[in-house]
């Protein structure tokens, strides 16, 4: 995180108080209904258990705010630095990754306790004066618990995928609104393309690795006005999609043969017909929908199918920076893809962008631990705009960039287009 | 499991009932003093979560007699046959075994319910008249709970050990009896060999793998009349054991380096002080209790630097075969290898055998589901005997044939020596 | 590669006759000192027998040139098209990559008799008139020979590294010159950055991923005149580099970690004393030449200690296109970086650039099996510019772009520095 | 290799410099079919190289002889020690196993200088008067270069078998005898059981695993007076013996599964038609030949299949002891197995026994590096008796123990059955 970050508007201390209520307050909400059993299984070294999340963002304030601007304060337990750093090495060491689910203590309880215990302690800091660096350093630590907050649906869901009994992290409170059953051709939004500003311009919060703001040049191109649907991805395999080379980057051919894949992940084909599996349980595949969990590879290659292309990361943010965020994020009674209003640039499904993430010109990861946010992740993955259904609201803008490594297909990523005009 | 055992003596339906009871109710005051978040991991491939033994077990008895033999049954969910078969190839397709920690559903409460409707169902077979082969599949199931029943112990210890809290199963609940702080030398029980009846003979009940009873012709040897200790096993570390190739058994040498064997299992050195790790906590290493958690590996190293040798199965099964069972076994207060009052050739650590784990003459698998019970497992692994200090009492005997994979250290396996005379 | 392409101005038969005679004849002059061992070992699966290469470049004139264009053409030998097919999934099957190492037979006297049959069936069709697609494939397959030759070279020293007997590929025939002992302090050529064109011009040829031409918009930079020499990555070890994980991106550390990187590959230390291996043989490091076969993350764990950064491709495109190519290619004699005339943008070793391999806009791979030649991989790679001391003359420009995933080091990779000015 | 051995007769020296030249030569012939690609390839990590056994087999004579006791030896070459070693931990460190063919210089060429010299060096030792210790070793050198002989057939065969040419290590220069194409039924050669001695009996060459001689005793048994045929395997194959669970050991039916067994090593099924590859290429698998090429797991299987079971390596001592050596063994002109007469207990395969490869009672491995030869390979692997089609002719006996683990096939290894009478 640069020094630069320094010079935005500091949130008042009352703002953060109650924002800090409001974010802590909403993983809690989502963990609610899972079990001690769902809260402490990691299906996948990817996957981090729900206390593990809980737990962690914890682990962030009692670590960059507790221990260095409360006087006196004592850390919870001694071995939890060390179970519950992820990856900061300015820390010190930590627990193996891909190990997390083989730990059963401390458990959810113990984990309650933490987080009450960090609450009461975070509770006394915002009531002083905080200066820009504690204030900045809580709104980041709240955003990283956004972050959480989104990893903690994705998580969960892969977990709860892998019992035979499809079991739903939440059945929907009140019945989805009734959605079009098909979902209108796709317009394309015409951007002349020339010399255009890009990146995070302050005030407001913003992650390092939005910035610096600059300039980039464009060629014209088009953009479509709303994601690729089932009913087009299920076109795409009808046609032979997953067994045509051709169509293909070599890495992902590589991944489809190796990982058997013939569909998006979660969905499968019984006597001829396709159910997904969701966060609500087993069901048909809608066609309206949105289409999700695919990896870049097969978004990629459906492009090439569909004699489009991905779009680059600056082709979305220049078409996205006048559009409302009209799509659905997060909720508190539905977590999966809705079919979506034209035009609609946010929510639903992460678009794969076709940039590679890698460092804005003067970008500078900040000396000190949390510097280690978002530089070092920058070589090997792609970004990805626009946010998704489990994306906490506010949490997402116009400049905000998530990445991923091509291969994923864990999290909400779906496909938009973009072509040449 | 051979067809002949049917012409053991059919235990009495009464005491069937009866013992159906304890050995059911034992299994759940094990798994009593475990969380949610205990019963759910799985900590290696090789280990079970508890909640999938508890539910194993119940399998067991509704697979075998439920459908089998109570009219109208039907099975408690559709998706436990699939979920909870270990490994019956003639029964159907399984959950992939190295993935039981992946599921967080059904919890313990749904499987508390299905032990409870497994119980009531058989309470109603068990009131019926039973023939032999029931009787005899009862009885099996019986004896494989309490097989589960350590295992058990063994696998949570594995859980519990990959936290770096260290946290213990059970605290005592009573004070251990005070043991020697030193142990007495070995004396080594002699025999002269010759032509000698060893395996199971009837009536009782016993595994299939225990017989037929038969000769064998064993030269004159000696036996240590007590196990190896932890004092013992310090020395050979210091003179070291585990750094010099010529005392190791070629696939025992590549496990000490690739795994940085430098110890037992769950022993640390830290400021020269070795500690254990045991479901007591984490404690000093005792040097006069007997040394538990080593491979066939260390067994046989040890040996050769002791100018010793392991004994045969059948070295082992002629000498006890007069002894009383003295040692410790699994009770309801404390888990871990005692001193050993000599001499004592059961209870505390199970001794590894230098016999290969291989059919008697004359051994048929059955057909049938049952069959594949022990016979199919009789390849690279060694018989290993006596019980340990987590076996349940009533469950050892001295035709009892253990087996495991040279390399594993999570069992209760220790050492016992032999010579030649 | 695209349709595009064929508007260049053809290559004169007569031109392509005698092209043809001297890139196939330079592959014979590289195997010359090769055993049939040497060309048979594959050291790892990036790396390809000698004797394979020599028959695949044979294979591309074969199938995309003398089966397609010379009428009556029959194939050498019915199994060579599935061997020596690299990874054109259009023209069928082929023979597992990581085992062509395990292949003894054809032997390199059968693969000399297949060059033998290519070069002769070839010259036939080379004495026709040639149209334009037909002109344009030569060309390609003469490259696309190139390329293997720099490929045969970084290979074997691969192989030949795995011996203790540190065998020389060749004995410097002529002393290399006498070169400076020290090597100047970097000089930074300034560009003020802007709208630029970037990508190849016709006529002349160049592969499809360098087109087409279009503008980008850079920042002000400098550029390092000269490559990182070996003195200055020694003080990056001295100082602790491989050792520092703030210095590293997170999957860099990885590989260091995993790797037990603590220099550059073929670098050791024995009594203080750094030698590396070269196709010459084992030697001191010289501290004034480039130095060489580090991965993108060492470079930028290197760029980052020196409070530089790697430049992009068209920062290093952009400062090139007015220079010679004055640097060390592959020569005759002599195949190892050397001290560097400054400034110097060509040659010695290729240049990581922080850009990812991507398509240019409006690049579009064509239909056909030479469609995979570069676009299919173009994900989870990073571009190098410039060229190396094993990259024959005449191969390298100012558009070229060569690509590796980020963690490999066999190539004859370095580092050149740029900053924001 | 037990001190006791010392007590055999020693071998006359001219004895031995006569066999001395015999057994060395017999390798270079072996290895003249040979070309330097060959002898390069590694094609699993179990399989050496030719180069490598012709080198590895002179080391054995320089390390254990010409260094020990002739007076101012000095090695070939410095790193031949380190390069040559196959694992003996007690002459110093080795190059990697599985790497062995990534090594391509040294090549034949100096390979061959290197038997030269050691040839050289030993005719001058074996002028001399030899001791019984010095008589012991040679004579041991010369069994263990027979022991390389074979496996060099088997690792050129597995080698050969991966190129798609099929290429024949040699085609038979003379016709093979004209052999029935079918083959009698099996008879049982019975023997009463009771107490029995096995184990070699000096004086004579015998390992140290054939002793100590001793009694054991035996049940009444049957075995076959000949080996499974081919067209007994066919149907196995034809009843589903590769798809019945119920027939396979537990470790067997995952080899089973991800090997994707379906047949012997080096059958291949085309158009309804198998053919085998043999060292003589590729041809029709012929019913009345012995089955060759198959796992432990694949013999318990069909003896599981054909209500029979393997043999104890004790029943085939007993029942062997008296009878010809009448099989083919290595012999110039042919190495696949033929058609048996009956009976026959020796040649053409290598026959599985049911007995793991363990010490006999009072086996005691020398101190001393050859006391490596064979007791530290005594866990995981089972016992074959009986010599095959590659085994040098005077190698074989009674009391010889072959060993490998469960799961391969590469070995010339086929079934004899047995069954309980």
């Amino acid at each position: 995180m640069s020094a630069v970050v320094h010079d935005q508007a500091a949130p008042s201390a009352l703002d953060l108080r109650e924002r800090y209520g409001e974010v802590r307050a909403f993983t809690e909400y989502l963990a609610a209904p899972l079990s001690a059993e769902d809260q402490t299984v990691q299906s996948m070294p990817d996957v981090s258990p729900t206390k593990w999340h809980r737990a962690h963002t914890s682990w962030f304030f009692e670590t960059f705010l507790l221990q260095a601007y409360l006087p006196g304060y004592r850390p919870f337990h001694r071995d939890y630095g060390f179970l519950f750093n992820s990856y900061y090495e300015a820390v010190g060491p930590r627990y193996t990754r891909s190990q997390r689910g083989c730990v059963s203590r401390p458990g959810t309880g113990e984990i309650a306790a933490y987080r009450h215990h960090v609450d009461e302690h975070m509770a006394r800091l915002l009531t002083r004066d905080l200066d820009d660096r504690i204030s900045y350093l809580v709104d980041l630590g709240l955003h990283h618990e956004q972050q959480h907050q989104e990893l903690l649906l994705m998580d969960i869901k892969h977990v709860l995928s892998m019992s035979p009994l499809d079991p739903p992290y939440a059945y929907p409170r009140r019945p989805a609104k009734p959605a079009p059953r098909t979902q209108a051709a796709v317009s394309w939004t015409r951007c002349d393309g020339g010399v255009v500003a890009v990146g995070h311009s302050r005030p407001g919060f913003s992650f390092d690795n939005e910035g610096p703001r600059h300039e980039v040049l464009l060629q014209p191109f088009g953009l479509a006005d709303r994601l690729v649907t089932c009913g087009e991805w299920l076109e795409f395999i009808d046609d032979g999609g997953y067994r045509t080379a051709g169509l293909w980057l070599s890495d992902g051919w590589a991944a489809v043969n190796e990982g058997g894949w013939d569909a998006p992940l979660y969905w499968r084909c019984d006597d001829d017909a396709w159910t997904v599996f969701t966060l609500h349980g087993r069901r048909p595949v809608d066609p309206a929908e949105p289409v999700c969990h695919v990896s870049y590879y097969e978004a990629d290659a459906f492009a090439t199918w569909a004699r489009a292309r991905l779009p680059t990361e600056f082709e979305w943010e220049v078409t996205a920076a006048g559009q409302p965020v009209n799509g659905q994020l997060s909720g508190r009674d539905y977590v999966h893809p809705r079919p979506q209003p034209a035009p609609s640039f946010y929510g639903e499904a992460w678009a794969w962008t076709a940039s590679a993430y890698l460092p804005y010109p003067g970008f500078r990861p900040a000396t000190g631990a949390v510097g280690e946010y978002n530089g070092k992740f920058m070589v090997n993955q792609h970004v990805l705009r626009g946010g998704c259904c489990a994306t906490p609201p506010g949490h997402i803008r116009g400049t905000y960039r998530n990445f991923f490594p091509p291969a994923v297909r864990w999290p909400f990523t779906g496909v938009r287009l973009a072509k040449d005009i």
